[in-house]
């Protein structure tokens, strides 16, 4: 079937096609309850609710949900569908299951997650269940070790640098939109409010900090260490309770794992700098990431490895390993400064603020987010352990 | 036509059936001479000869040419051919020109270099022109301008990686016979000579060793900068007085910049060590190498970069490159070490060694490429400029 863009009619018949997915939802078409439900910047997303079972369906459009006029190309949804499949058996039940994928539709048919909610929103409303980041740091863990080259012979990830290159437009907007449009001007970038002007200024003015956003940006391209979901920020996460899922692969990529951990610190501290109240809850769930993290990476690793290390005996290993942990903490600090930067200055910035009570506490809070996020770019590389991420994000 | 091996009867057939090729060499087809002149471990290689012009014809057989037992997908003529054809527009005339491949028969057909010989034999006949490391160098800056992040957009480097990650046949020849076989008890290395028999096992109980060539094995499969030759040896060069040509790209794959820098030096200095009389001239060709590297590699990235360093300023962009030729000096080093030791004790060693005169000779030159190359690989994060690689390897 040629592509076109779903409606719940045309998605309603689509599913009567396809004789598995309509067994999930039991009953006739016409009890099939379909609601849009899209909340991203990118895609198009539908519920199905039959008798049986729910389905969610999400399809992308060849431009930018959020900006018609610019064009994306279909062929994320192939990635998303390729990230799901490339991590599933290592990270369920922590990401939802996909059902189907439709190649010509660029269309994924995937577990309903219901009653779960968006992380970001449940942050917001201040409803999360505390320790949710421990099932994100195991969810990264796992999803790295299946993928990376000093757990798996090196074809695995010579396949995975095989099949996910080619996701360069969504790369791009990694590359545009974290890794360089907030450090300049640029038309991109919505006009800054007038109280942060000097912040933005001063901040796209800094040399030494362009420097070390170049070291960044070499280390995003070059450093394949692992297969990335590339965009783990709380609005990638859905949870319930205890139970937490990670949603929107699409942006998938091979890079270095503190990419994906540095995303995920900067949108907990974004939401620290919007809330300071909520400082010490938030403190505790980026120490309940990174040990969750590191402890599943090591018991992982403990278990056989790839081609890198091969010659290494256990303790070796160990070592080597906690050098590994150190230098991704330093990545992570990094990338976790560089999103704190583009969420509030830069485009797709993060609801958190609407938290701040008055238009001065939400400066305040913005403004906070830019110097944390300059000073954990500039110190990047002399973080030695958490409690130096922690001193950097002021949150000791 | 379906894949199968040619003879010189059949090539001279097959060549009929190419009119643009036939015409290169004129004449009748009867009047063409075909010889075979095999020479690597992998391929069959043609020289045909017509009264207006010659062609080699390269042809990968289904198993390694010197060991018939060890299958090797034919594949590996492909990716040859996309490294040609990536790289000719920045290195031209420094590669012969492909002129077709044929994807069925795994058939390359190119530019004849006569009456050039390779690198390696012209060194021990001692009848090498002195400065062609220089045209290396630049060979190295060139090719690796046209395909890194620093360079080009990013998208240049990831359709690299697309279609250059598939080539694990040949990745894992490097893998095992560079990275792990020499350093541990392995079927497939040689038994050592007996007076060099507690060097090597010396050198396989080396833990600190192991655990530096796993830094090493990290930097070759993580650390993907630019799109390498990966088997940039002296057999792999062809020259004629100052006619520099490389050849051999089959081992292409996206990597440390280092890599094909480091296998260069490790040949130098093999030579070097089998040579001890020529311990200057081969001091005077690595200064040359590195310098004509590191030169054009400047001046071509005075004409504009990539996304990487996009932020930074011309003064800036020069700092963060000296930092960047620092870096890739110590994974020269690094895998300069490797090459010496793999070349010594490992599958496919070099015949340099064939020019010490009586036998004491040679294992003491054996015993130096093995101390030599534990040095570098122990000291490589140590170096920071040539110097410090010259005195590793005691040639200063």
């Amino acid at each position: 079937m040629p592509y076109f863009t779903l409606d719940t009619s045309s998605l309603r018949h689509w599913l009567t096609e396809h004789a598995d997915l309509a067994s999930r939802l039991g009953g006739n078409p016409e009890d099939w309850m379909i609601r849009e439900v899209s909340d991203g910047n990118l895609n198009t997303v539908f519920i199905v609710a039959g008798p049986d079972g729910q389905l969610c369906c999400k399809q992308a459009l060849p431009h930018v949900r959020v900006a018609p006029e610019w064009p994306m190309p279909l062929q994320r949804a192939l990635y998303e569908a390729r990230y799901m499949r490339a991590t599933a058996d290592a990270v369920r039940p922590a990401a939802p299951e996909l059902y189907f994928y439709d190649e010509e539709m660029f269309l994924l048919v995937m577990e309903c997650l219901t009653p779960h909610e968006v992380l970001r929103s449940a942050l917001i409303r201040d409803d999360a269940q505390p320790g949710f980041s421990a099932s994100i740091g195991q969810y990264v863990a796992r999803s790295v070790h299946a993928t990376s080259w000093i757990s798996r012979p090196f074809e695995v990830g010579s396949k995975l640098l095989e099949e996910f290159s080619g996701n360069t437009a969504l790369t791009r907007i990694t590359v545009d939109l974290i890794l360089t449009d907030p450090f300049r001007p640029c038309s991109r970038n919505p006009e800054a409010e007038a109280a942060l002007l000097s912040d933005v200024t001063a901040l796209q003015d800094n040399k030494p900090l362009h420097r070390a956003v170049g070291v960044l940006q070499d280390r995003f391209l070059t450093a394949r260490q692992a297969l990335l979901h590339g965009d783990l920020h709380t609005g990638s996460i859905m949870l319930h309770r205890d139970d937490v899922r990670v949603i929107d692969g699409e942006f998938a990529t091979m890079g270095p794992i503190g990419f994906d951990c540095g995303l995920y610190l900067g949108n907990l501290a974004l939401h620290a700098c919007a809330a300071p109240h909520k400082q010490d809850f938030i403190r505790t769930e980026i120490i309940a990431f990174w040990s969750s993290f590191t402890n599943e990476f090591r018991a992982l690793l403990k278990t056989g490895g790839g081609d890198v290390w091969a010659l290494s005996d256990e303790t070796q290993r160990e070592e080597l390993l906690e050098n590994f942990l150190t230098s991704i903490l330093q990545d992570t600090a990094g990338f976790c400064g560089l999103e704190m930067i583009r969420r509030t200055i830069g485009f797709a910035q993060v609801a958190d603020y609407t938290l701040c009570p008055t238009p001065e506490n939400r400066t305040q809070a913005r403004r906070k987010a830019l110097q944390t996020g300059q000073r954990l770019i500039l110190d990047a590389s002399t973080v030695q352990n958490l409690s130096d991420v922690l001193a950097l994000l002021t949150l000791v």
